[in-house]
């Protein structure tokens, strides 16, 4: 079962090793990790996704509440929530089969931002389970390249 | 001046505290950081944005390749490479102001999770240039929440 914690942090120098140092010491199970600005440039936001039970999950958030710099440490269960990942990814290409990975794409809610004669570079944002498929697909091409964020994750109002 | 550092690291534990206490103890300037799977289960990737002249990013880059479980680490200029970045956003909503702010949003490319009686919660994708300027016109009708990935990179073939 997997969780999403939710963690606002001051941007102080090596509050990132603190928390970083904090899930690695524990043994805790870490999944994805993101790391984003806010409105406020002084507080960061770093979504975790943890693999575990409600209770690991809360015990993690218990001790994020603790360090210095957390402001906040927010627990969402993974199906109360929208979440979403971005991958850059450049695939192999040719003139036979460029309409048929345009199809794909399209699929996806992709978009192409580069053909060469070998290669397109695609830029697609979905949920995990979407992203996963379309790696799938387009390993079959050819990955060349791949760039992906980690997860980021909104609580749904309707649950 | 902006570099990108991209860095594969081997999945080990204790791998994100070390590299994230590399940057920490050196006062390196770090405007994201954005963690991702790769295709090999064994292997994430850490993408860095580094505020500073070449020459630091360049050793940045030296300090992080000195690390045990860091495969590789690529640099790319900030203009050379294909930027995303991904953001949720829970947008304050009226049904008096709710197409404005479905035209704003198609504007971005951005798509519409969930509408409530009083909130939008949108879903986009874009680089950083832009996913500021959303944010400003968003931030006149109010954001209730946001969450935001890292920036992700992937340098372009025809440079």
């Amino acid at each position: 079962m997997k969780h999403i914690l939710s963690i606002k942090v001051r941007n102080r120098p090596g509050v990132m090793s603190h928390v970083s140092g904090l899930f690695t010491r524990r043994g805790f199970n870490i999944d994805s990790i993101a790391v984003g600005v806010t409105e406020d440039p002084s507080v960061s936001v770093i979504t975790l996704v943890v693999k575990g039970d409600e209770k690991t999950a809360a015990q993690l958030q218990g001790q994020m509440l603790k360090l210095a710099d957390v402001v906040d440490a927010r627990l969402m269960a993974w199906n109360q929530a929208l979440i979403r990942e971005a991958v850059l990814v450049r695939v192999k290409c040719t003139s036979g089969n460029r309409s048929e990975l345009l199809g794909v794409t399209e699929i996806f809610h992709g978009r192409v931002q580069e053909i060469t004669e070998d290669s397109l570079l695609i830029d697609v944002q979905g949920n995990p389970r979407q992203i996963t498929g379309l790696m799938k697909i387009l390993d079959k091409y050819g990955i060349l390249e791949v760039a992906r964020t980690g997860q980021i994750a909104l609580p749904f109002a309707a649950d």
